[in-house]
Order: C-alpha cells, then sequence, then structure tokens
C-alpha cells in the first residue's frame, strides 16, 4: 500500500474542505504573518474565498487601513498557491487545514488566532499524535543538566505513548526530540519558518529526522525564514497543539516563558523542572513555579500524572476516541492483527499484518494515541475493545491519509 | 553592668515563676522523655508541684499504667533540680520556663507537647532573637550545593535581621549556622543532647561559638545524649520557635521533612529551595513542593517574604512589640544612644550608650528584632517610633535579663 505524500494530499482533498479553500488558505500562509488576530477574524467573517477574492482586486473589509490593506494585496500579488501545494506535494510535504479530518481540533482554541492551515511533513497523522502529545521546551544555551533533563524527559515520555512536541531550537528543545527519537517515539517539530528550511542550521540533520521519523510542521510555506516575531509566534502553536507544556531550563526573559504562560492561558498544564537555584537557567523555571501556579515535575511519569491523570484513568472520558471500524485502513489492519491476550513485537505484526514495519511503528503510535493499544519496551498489546461508530461514540469521524 | 549567666538565672527567678515550679519543672525534663503528651496533660491538669510531690510518694494521676509510673518513679529518685539549676548556672546555663519573661509563647502551639522548660546557653533574649526567626533545615550527608546554599541562606537571613534556628547537625543545619556567625547575625542550635554536650562530635566548635555569639536550647538537661527518637522530637521545636522552615536538601525519608510537615501542621510556613532533579537529595524538597503546599524559595530574600510578608509591610500588626519603657535597661541605653535622623556603627553606639561592643551587639539584635531598629551592613538606625506602654500596647510585659 503506497502512502506517499501525493496521495496523503490527494486523500486530505478528498475529505476536507474543498480545493479552493485550501488553495485559499495557503495563500494566506504565504500573505499574512502567522497568527494575524485581524486576518484570522475576516475568515471568521468572510471565510477565505471571499478575503482572497478581495486581495485579489475587491474592497478592504471596514476598518482596515489602506496603507494595511495595501501591503497585504502586494505581498498576494503573483502568489500561486495552487503551484505551491503542488510543489510542497513532490516534496513530501502537505497543507493541512481546519475541517481537514487530519486538523488538530485543540488548535480551534486559539480562535481568530488559530493558523491558517499547517505545513506538515512526515508520514503520522498530526491529529492523532497530537492528541497525546506534551511540549517540553527550554534555553538554547541551556547546561548539562538541562540536556541531561530534556533528553530523558523526551525518551521517558516516548517510551510512555505520549507524543513529545518542540520548537527544534537548540538545547533543550533538541534534546528533548532526541530523546524522543532514540526511545522509537513520536515527537513533533513544531518550526517558525518552513518544514524545508532548517534552522537552526547546526539542526539540519535532527530536523531531516524529524520529517522522516517524526513530524515537522510549521505554519509558514516552504520557503520561508524565521524572525524573531515568528519564533514568538510558533510558541502558540507548540502551546495550543499540546496537553501541557513542561519548560527544563529557562533564564528570565525566555521564549519558553512565553509558551509556558500561552499554555496557562489556553488552560493547559503548565509544569517546571527544577535545578540549581544556583543557576541563572533556573530562574525562569522558579518564577513559573513561584508566580504561574506552575507544577513541579522531576520525571516523566510525574509529567503523565499532571497531563494524563484523567485520561489514564478513564480513556473514554478523556482521550478522544475513535470508532474502530473508521480507522484508516492501514492502521485498522494492524490492529487486527494484534492477539487477543499476548504481546508481540513490529517484526511479529509486520509479518501478521503483512506491512512494512516502520509503517506498522508509525500505525502502532497512532494507534496508541487513540487508546487502541499499549506498549512497553518493543512489546505491543490490545488494549480494552474500543465501540464501533454503530454503537455510538458520539464523535466526528476522522479518516485521516 | 554585669549581665552574667548566674544574674541572669536570678533574674528569672524574680520575674517568672516561682524557684519551686522552676525546680519542679527541671526535675520533669531528667525525669520525663521531651514532648511526653500525658505528662504535658498532668501538667495541665495538676501542675508541676503535684505531678512531683506524686512521683514522691502519692498516687499515679487516673489511667497510668503501674509499670509506666513506676519508670518515672525510678527515674525521678534521687534527682535534685535544685543542685541541676545551680550546676547549670555557674556552667553559664539558665534554664527558662513557660510563664518566664524569656519564654517564646509561641512554643505553647505545641499544647501538651509544649517543652516543661528549655535549657539555654548564650546571652541573648530566646524569646527576642524567636520573634523574627526562620528555620533552616535539612540533610546531614549534603552534597557541596547543599552546603553552598544553606550557608547563603544563614547569611543572607541574618543580614537582614532575621535569627537563624537549626539542629547543629552536619551538613545543611552546620552550613546556616556558619552562614548566620559569619554575617555577625543572630543564630540559635536547637539541640537534641544537654547544652553541654557537644553532638556531633565533629561540630565541637561550631557548638561553642553558638553558645557564646548565638544560642544554645535544649530540653534534655546538661549532661543528656542524643538519641533517635529525640531528634525527631527536637524537630517540633525547632518548628514551634520559627515563623517557617526552610528545607535545603533532603532525601524522601529525611528528619528534615518531619520538622516541615509539623510546621505546617503548626501553621507555620513551609519552603523548599529546589535542586537538580537528578541528584536524590533533592526528591525530599520536591516532594513537599509537590504534595505538602511547600513554597519555592531560591533566597534569603524570598524567604523573608514568605515569613515576613505582612511583619516587613506592617509591623505594628505581626510583631509582637515590646513597648519601649518595659525594655531591658541596657536595651534601653543602646537605644537611647541612637540618634534620632543618621545611622551609626557599633563602636560609636558603644561609646554612647558606655556600653561594650559585644552587649551592644547583642541588645541591637534584640531590638531589630523588637523593630525599633534597622540596620544594613555595619550601619544601624532607629526605626519609627513605638508607643510606650502608657500609650496602650495590650501586651504582656517581659522584661527579660
Amino acid at each position: 500500500m503506497s502512502t506517499g505524500p501525493a496521495r496523503a494530499t490527494a486523500a486530505h482533498a478528498e475529505a476536507g474542505p474543498d480545493s479552493d479553500e485550501r488553495r485559499d488558505r495557503a495563500l494566506l500562509t504565504r500573505v499574512a504573518e502567522p497568527g494575524d488576530e485581524t486576518v484570522g477574524r475576516w475568515l471568521e467573517d468572510y471565510g477565505p474565498a471571499e478575503i482572497v477574492r478581495r486581495l485579489r482586486g475587491g474592497p478592504p473589509p471596514p476598518g482596515t487601513s489602506a496603507r494595511r490593506w495595501e501591503g497585504l494585496r502586494l505581498r498576494a500579488h503573483g502568489v500561486r498557491p495552487g503551484a505551491d501545494l503542488a510543489a510542497a506535494s513532490t516534496r513530501g510535504v502537505r497543507f493541512v487545514c481546519p475541517g481537514d479530518p487530519d486538523w488538530p481540533v485543540q488548535l480551534d482554541d486559539l480562535g481568530p488566532c488559530r493558523p491558517y492551515g499547517l505545513w506538515v511533513r512526515g508520514a503520522p497523522s498530526l491529529r492523532f499524535w497530537a492528541l497525546r502529545s506534551v511540549a517540553v521546551v527550554g534555553a538554547r544555551a541551556c547546561t548539562d543538566y538541562g540536556v541531561h533533563v530534556a533528553a530523558a524527559l523526551g525518551a521517558g515520555l516516548a517510551a510512555r505513548g505520549w507524543t513529545v512536541v518542540s520548537g527544534a531550537a537548540y538545547g533543550v528543545d533538541g534534546a528533548a526530540h532526541r530523546g524522543a527519537l532514540g526511545a522509537g517515539g513520536a515527537t513533533v517539530g513544531v518550526l517558525a519558518c518552513g518544514v524545508d528550511v532548517a534552522y537552526p542550521p547546526g539542526h539540519s540533520d535532527l530536523i531531516r529526522r524529524l520529517g522522516e521519523c517524526g513530524l515537522l510542521v510549521a505554519e509558514l510555506p516552504p520557503g520561508s525564514h524565521p524572525t524573531r516575531g515568528r519564533f514568538v509566534l510558533r510558541n502558540r502553536v507548540i502551546a495550543a497543539l499540546t496537553r501541557g507544556t513542561v519548560v527544563v531550563e529557562a533564564e528570565q526573559r525566555s521564549g519558553s516563558l512565553v509558551t509556558a504562560r500561552r499554555a496557562r492561558d489556553l488552560s493547559r498544564v503548565v509544569m517546571g523542572v527544577p535545578g540549581p537555584v544556583t543557576s541563572g537557567l533556573s530562574t525562569g523555571v522558579h518564577r513559573l513555579l513561584q508566580h504561574d501556579a506552575a507544577a513541579v515535575v522531576t520525571d516523566a511519569d510525574e509529567v503523565i500524572e499532571m497531563v494524563g491523570a484523567i485520561g489514564e484513568l478513564a480513556p473514554e472520558q478523556e482521550v478522544p476516541v475513535l470508532p474502530r471500524d473508521l480507522l484508516p485502513p492501514e492502521a485498522a489492519r494492524v490492529l487486527e492483527a494484534l492477539p487477543a491476550r499476548a504481546a508481540v513485537t513490529v517484526p511479529q505484526l509486520a509479518a501478521a499484518s503483512a506491512t512494512p514495519t516502520d509503517r506498522v511503528l508509525v500505525r502502532l503510535h497512532e494507534l496508541r494515541a487513540l487508546g487502541f493499544v499499549g506498549s512497553a519496551g518493543d512489546r505491543w498489546w490490545l488494549l480494552a475493545p474500543v465501540p464501533r461508530a454503530s454503537e455510538g461514540c458520539g464523535r466526528p469521524s476522522p479518516q485521516p491519509q
């Protein structure tokens, strides 16, 4: 079964918004800065088609300054979103829009600051992976202690079936991603540039691996470069995508504190890993613990206890459950191949389901995020049965990819 | 003016409980273990004289087992508290009882577990010093980090006019005392043995210095040796004496956590200094922060903010204020010598008040604890005037020493 990016994009086009809306939203990612609240309100009031029609020659929405409108129109001039989407698709990049089966609905909590769409690289379902995800963020110029703690958290969260979301930056971000990758787990890099731009340059290998083994996500279209403002705006996506944010090391004016406070404002769980009070890189975290009601966490288990308590105890209440018969065919096949009362390895499952091992692993991570399977080390097993759609799940029916 | 220990004891005998009660309570410190709740209730119900009369040959209080009563009577046999008190006095040790002007009334919060009395070595007023005091406790086998943090806290608290209370143990305790002594500040060692017993032996110099420049306090009479149980019971005195307890480093089953939880049960402020999560000596502190609602503190200013917020902002509300005309003569003389609108040094004050410099310093610390004076570095100044007793203070009139 081929699940190449081109096919994935085509599948989205069938299931989500129509291709016109997809093109219009792709255009907006090139014309407006991420999270522009005014543009977000226009989208709510007029819809993408009308906004783009006006940018192509219509009147500005009421109250828009001529200068601002002219700026946007100039940027829109010559943008060819259809060609953008096609070019991205050939390079393994898809564009996920609100309404798409793979759209992480928790981003809607951002209201008018919701992304116009997300450019995504990597095979797994962003929506599924983000269901049980935690952000691990912190200082770029962190200490060995920060690297150690972030890597241990990344590995521990990944090994327990949680997706590690971070910003692919130097320091804590990179260590968290590497910890998750090293544990064979799920990790998402949310970039402040295009998903085809290796920034920071020293992380080009890491970013490539994130695209191959995990997911790369960006609001900005391919080819875009980061700016200071874009880093700050990117942080709101990390905060909104995840159930909670852990700050590992941070100075008093760290961008990771911005992420943490955004997470708090979005009613996500905010956590901090304490460190030596003798280190300037502990001050931001301790301030967060003292003044922002962040929780003290010291390892992955404690993080999961904070973000997953309800979900872990009663998954049917917290984790959005997908009816089994609405699973994508490949995931359904992997699930079907799992024996009723035994734990098996990925190679065993690959044989039983006639699916390549790397695809089996992607599907297992998705199935684990959905609460279908459990795992420890390299063994995977079936969890309690989940109702079929016909038995009434009360959820929408996403069918990504 | 002579303020030697013998004179101090005599002064107490005049001002506090009569010499019979003093002897009876001194006897009880030799007969019963510290904090024995049953004995405490007998004291409440019968008073010290009746308890001692019965121990000398009367009937046991109702409900007392014959075996227990016989044990106490055997221990009481041959105890000569009058001779004990006289011998202690000649060695610079006084016995402070409930009702004495120097009794720290906050110990009454311990109810029936209140000490029968306290054996005290050192010239300063225990009551005055304990008014603005913080306990700094932690692991004996602490790391360099713990030593550094405890010493910095001890010095910082002392330099800001706060008394540092600890247990004179190896590790965090010793570092906190040394920090305070090094800053020329006030520090109290609460021992689980007699104030004349150097335990731990490696701290004999430190304990000697605490008796000379600070205060040594014990529930057990001179000559007593510590036991495991006595350390635990000692901790409740540290918790009750102070406005709050800071734990610097502690393993999961540390005695300092016992102190912290006693402090919490007594509605004192409980604080913890975070440390690296990679250290086993951080686990107890982090557990305290997570499960016992302890506050994160990272330096002396933050500790003072926690324990002294109300008092610092509105001393007339929080700090028990002693009317100026009820001050001991030497303290009154030092206070009188302070100029109205200038900061002066200790030698200047010694000259102006015709008092030896070491006595001036002792009195200044007391006056600072009472809110009469402020200090920074080696300069001291007068704070806003405090009402005289005739203007209505509503407080009892302690006149220690």
